[in-house]
Order: structure tokens, then sequence, then C-alpha cells
């Protein structure tokens, strides 16, 4: 393989999560050490930023400042949700991307995302292939969801799954003070995919966690939940549920779009407000105290409760990207592999087609999931807890995060 | 002063915090060692406890255990919400009190909790010296309101403070992430006083926190505040709002009562929910795309994120009430007095009449709340900011929390 000199474009795209600035630094450090890579561009807000021409010169930046990014939450350059057409139908989009790459001689496109980024970054790879223009492109994986195709698991998820199991912990310890009892219901993120709401169910296998954990990945039932509920509560006297926001009927109708309909104005307009909804059917059935507790965006930016573990590995796949396609792969996804050494933890990166990842989504196996439908089994414990181990070394300063603070200098 | 021997009890009351644990640490380990005191009891649920005979044996506990006390959020030994009625109208549970004292020859009592707690400690303490039982009584602070009169601050504030400045800091990185902007609302507790709202804005002082914050020791003003972060939101395209629940219209109205009245069985009927209601307030009035976050239980019992400071001073209030009992002071409680050494922050035990205490709520002072009655001033950041200071030494297994186990053995 010969050597391709060049610029690259690093772009972060859809919903932040508290390591995808860790796998920025992974691909910006090491972009900027290698010889075949003669300029680090970052997009403004994704691929937004490329159609834009709004890049960032990463040169410029304190490398103090670049490595803080591993301890600083959301997306540092901004991130995107913005849908590529197909270019058989409107090409508008690529031929301007492809302005951009020639403008800047860009032959590294590295996009760190999730599912609908990494479709956006598999079109602009079969685009340039088209084309005949040389550029070597590849996804980074980023998702608190842990829902992308074909790797063990996605940077962003742990971190989230931590938050959420300690965060558990805690309440567990609050939601029963009083002789009083109380029904206590966590929402947690995870529209289509339960890996989140399943992490929960740590809190409980360390002895302070939900009773009922349920999942979008099996139709959710109101009769069968709030039977859970009171027998829970009767036997108890008090009773902890997480649901993900994505939890459903039969008929696959969201049950959080029921408060929507119900209300006159007030309701959530995003999704969200599951855990009040939920919460006031319970409290009318049972009589007991509840309180409904959305986690929201704090479960997906609280870095000070990041893994470590998920910090490294974050870094680790946007090294492997950069390496990977100096050395000549193109048209792939970092993904991990994990395996058990002497009984310890492994985990290594692997290539995936971008063709594969892109939009295809992966799903809690239905053998993790109990059979009432109203937990998870050990083996989903298992495959989280190695995830979530490590303490972050997030730099404080007056007992506050110190975050990173970027010049973010306009490539002329 | 004679020494009096005997037993004690302690209890705990009201709303828990993250660190009204590390009280009961600093009153149970001090208790235990002292020769004066011959057993110490845990009340269950506080002044329940007592009148339903339920009393721990704390002396059975693992000393290793008890030491976790530290480190774990919320009331170990189970906490209560009771009204002592006025003995000269209704002397039943005093009657009771006096028994079960008299039974187990209890000399001590040491009663941790807020202002409703801190005037049932009074009431008992008058009650027993009108009836010439000889029994010590103190009074040990909690609340995270920190509306606690007479003392410079109070354990439990701090902790929910860096936790709600910490968590702001985090989501105003994720809530601008994207070019099209967001006017996000978070709902901080606090009905009457607005000392952790106030503490939002110490993000803002560190960079990273709400442009606005609204204290419910001022009237709201609803066409103020849509008037400001529409202000705001237009300047930055991006506005990020902190709101004590408590805030209330001119006629003392809470604003979030306006949402169960108007909704038709949805809304929320605890306190709560008045950030999905501004939210949806401000989206009819901006078009803007808002969020409202409710960080509810979580900032009472983040212990994890919890103030190295706070957990000092809280032992230290629990060891003074126990070591001013045994030295004859009685119906006192604790409270802190802060000084300057050097610069540096100091805090010191002093002792307030009981009768001072209870009831009295001490709120944010009215001057440092800003003219335009959206933000704090500079003195207030400068009173916050020494309290949060110091990382809890959190003891953990697998990377989660590893809280106290007590045994609770009931006495016979």
């Amino acid at each position: 393989m010969s050597e391709l000199k060049g610029a690259c474009i690093f772009g972060q795209s859809g919903g932040p999560t508290s390591v995808i600035n860790a796998s920025a630094y992974g691909v910006i450090a090491t972009a900027l050490k290698n010889p075949s890579i003669t300029r680090v561009l970052g997009a403004e807000h994704g691929i937004k930023g490329v159609l834009n021409d709004r890049l960032f010169d990463m040169g410029q930046e304190d490398p103090a400042e670049l490595e803080l990014l591993k301890y600083t939450p959301s997306s540092a350059l901004g991130s995107c949700r913005y849908k590529m057409a197909d270019p058989d139908v409107d090409d508008t989009d690529y031929k301007r991307i492809l302005e951009i790459f020639k403008k800047y001689d860009v032959r590294y496109f590295f996009y760190n995302g999730g599912n609908d980024s990494m479709d956006t970054c598999n079109k602009i790879s079969k685009y340039m292939q088209k084309v005949g223009y040389e550029c070597r492109v590849m996804g980074v994986p980023k998702t608190i969801d842990n829902d992308l195709f074909g790797t063990d698991h996605c940077p962003g998820f742990a971190s989230a799954a931590k938050y959420i199991a300690t965060s558990c912990m805690e309440v567990y310890q609050d939601a029963r003070v009083y002789d009083t009892g109380m029904v206590c219901i966590i929402e947690i993120m995870g529209r289509h995919a339960g890996w989140l709401a399943g992490a929960a169910a740590l809190a409980t296998a360390y002895g302070a966690g939900p009773d009922l954990v349920y999942l979008p990945e099996v139709d959710f039932d109101m009769d069968q939940f709030l039977a859970d509920v009171e027998r829970i509560y009767k036997e108890k006297g008090n009773c902890m549920v997480a649901v993900s926001e994505g939890i459903h009927y039969a008929d696959g109708s969201f049950v959080s779009e029921a408060k929507t309909s119900a209300t006159d104005g007030f309701g959530h307009a995003q999704l969200g407000g599951l855990a009040s909804l939920l919460a006031q059917v319970v409290k009318e059935k049972t009589g007991a105290k509840v309180r409904g507790i959305e986690l929201s965006l704090l479960q997906r930016c609280g870095a000070h409760l990041a893994s470590e573990t998920d910090i490294e590995e974050a870094v680790m796949s946007g090294m492997a990207a950069v390496e990977n396609a100096v050395n000549g792969i193109t048209d792939k996804m970092v993904g991990f592999e994990r395996s058990y050494e002497d009984g310890q933890y492994v985990c290594k990166t692997k290539l995936l087609p971008l063709t594969d990842v892109a939009n295809t989504e992966k799903k809690v196996p239905i053998e993790w999931i109990n059979a009432a439908h109203n937990g998870v089994e050990k083996p989903f414990i298992d495959y989280v807890l190695p995830l979530i181990q490590g303490e972050p070394k997030l730099p404080k300063e007056d007992s506050l995060p110190r975050f990173a603070k970027l010049k973010k200098v306009l490539v002329k």
C-alpha cells in the first residue's frame, strides 16, 4: 500500500456521550503526530461543518487542553443530526463535500457517531470510491445506546451504564427511608434497545437496585406492569422500577406517547415524561406514594462518573481509526472484540465494513431478558460489569470539573 | 457539672441528605466510646421508633460498617416526617417517650434533622425539663435546604450544592452541541429558600452554567422570565436556566401548582414537574427546542459527588453534640461558625438554643440576589465555594459504591 499524504477531517455526530471527546482525542492526537497527515481539521457540527466550510485547525490547540478532552463530556466540536440524501437521488451534498475535500486536500475522513452517523460515513465513502477521489474513510463508534451492529459494545455505553447503576444505588437508599413506603420509577434512555435500562440491574446485583426492569426488546403490558408493582409493593412496602423510554405496547406504540395525547398541552413534546406518566398510573391504581425520576441528559454527560475502561477504549478506537487508515484501510468502522485472558477482560479493536454497520441496530438478546419480561439475567450483568470498571482521572479546579477549553480556530 | 450516666438514643428525621449518615457516624462512634453513655440506641424512623419502641442496639454493629456511614447517603436508620402535638393540648406522645426513656434509662437524646425536627427536639427537651426527668437533649443539624437559623450553614447543603453545580457544568456541555439551539431548564429543590438553586451559579462562575437563576426569595414574574429567556436565546442561540421548585408569584402561589390544575390527571401530585411546565411555556412562546430536567432525589443522595468538607463537618457536628451533652450541655443545637485564617476557610461548632432554631427559616439574603432577580451576586459564590471542597473517599466494589450494611439488631 503506497503512502497517502493529505489532510484529515474529523467530525462528531449524533447525541453526545461522556466519552465521545475521548475518541476525538484518540483521533486528533494520533493524527497530529502522523507524518502522512499534513493537517488535522475538526468539523464544526459534524458533516454540517464540512458542507458549510466551517473547519477548525486542530494543530493550533494547546496539547494540554486536547488531553482534557478525555474527561470532557459531550461533543466539543459540536454535533449534528443530519440525514444524507441517497446520492443517486440528490448528490448536491456529496458534490459539496468533494469540493471541500479537494479544497483542503483531504485524504482522510474520520466520523464519530452511532447508526445514522455510520450511514453518513458509509455514503460518503461509497461516493468517493465512485467518483475516484482517493480518501480513506473510517467510522469511529459512539453511542450510549450500545446498539451498533458487529461490535461487542460501543464507547459511551459503559459510562452511561455506570452513571445509571450508581444513581440507582443512591436513589435506592433514599427512596425507602420512611415507614410509609414508596414506588420509585426511573426512566432511562434507549428508544429501541434496552442496554441502558438493563444496566440499572447492576445496582440490583450489588444489593441496591430496581426490583423491576422493563426493556423495549419485549412488548410492554400495562396490566402486567401494575400487577408486578403491586405485588412487590405489598411484599416489601417499597418498589423501585427502571424503565426504558422506548417501552411500547404490542401494537408498537410507545407507552410514553399516551401522555402527549391525553394531556392538554403540558405533556412533553419530546420522548420523555414516561416516568411521570407511569407514576400517575401506579398512584391511581395502588394509592402508594410514587415518584418518577427521568435521568434525562444527566446519564449521557455525567463524565465525573465515567468508566475509565470506557474512556481508554474510546481513545483506542480513535487511534485505531487513524492508524488503520494511514496503513491503507478504508471504508470500515472500528469495532471491539472482547476476550478473557486468565479470567481478565481484554478488549481489542477489529474492523467492520461500513456497509454492514450503517443503520443496523443491535438489541439485547431475548435470552438475556427474564421470562417474566421484567428483569435481566446474569449473562447481561456479566456482559456489562467489566465495561464500567475504573475511575476517571478527571482534573478538578476548586473541586469542580475542569473541562477542555478549545480555541477552535477556523481554517481560512 | 456532675456526671450523668445512661443510655442515649439517636434518631434521623426529615428528608435525607448525602451526609446525614456521616452525622450519625459522628454521634454513634463518639457515644460508643464514651464511658458516661452506657448504651447507644438508634431509633427506627426517628421519633416514631421511640414511640413504637423500635430501637436498634448500635453497639452490635461492625465498626467497619459504621465507618462506611460517612459515605452512605440517605438515612440508614430510617426517617420520618412526624409533627409533634403541642404538649399542653395533647401530651400522649410525650408521656410515651418518657416511658421509653425510663425503660432504657435514656439520659441522652440526639436528634438529627432540619426545622421541623428541631421543633420535635425542642418540644421533647422542654417536656423533659418540665416533668423533671434528667435527659440531655441535643439537636444535630441537617438539611440540603440550608435554611436552619443561626448556623453559618447546614450539613447536607454543600454536597447537594456540589452535585447541582457539577451536573449543571456537564449538562451545559451537552445542551449546546447542535447548531439548532436549545433552552434547558433545570429544576432544583428548595421550597422556601433558594440556597440550592443559587448553587447552580457556581457552574456559571466556572464558565459552564445557567444564564438565569430564579430563587424563591423574590416573586416570580412569568412575563419577565420569558423576556429574559428570549433575550439570551436570541443573543447566544442557547439558554440554560436554573429554577428553584419553590418559585412563586407575587400572590404567593407556587408556579408549579399551575400544572396540577391545568392538566387532566397526569400532572404531578407532588411539588415537581415545574421544569416541564416552564419548558412548555417557553416552547410555546419562543418555538425553541426546550428540555426540562428535574434533579429530583438525585441531588440529595448523590454521595459519590459529596463534598469531603461537608462529610467532615457532618461528623464533627455529631461528635460535638455528644461531647457537649456529656459535659453537661442540654437543650441546644450544634451550629457552625465560619472564619478565615490566613485566607483559609475554617469551620467551628457553636451551640444554639433549640427554642431559637425550631421552625425558623434562614433564607438567601436579598442583597445576594441580583437586581434583575435572575441570578446571584459574588458574595453568594464566595459563601458556597469553600463548603464544596474535597473529594469523598467513598469505597467502591467493582467500581460501584460500597455503602454501609447495618445489622439493625432490635433491642429486646
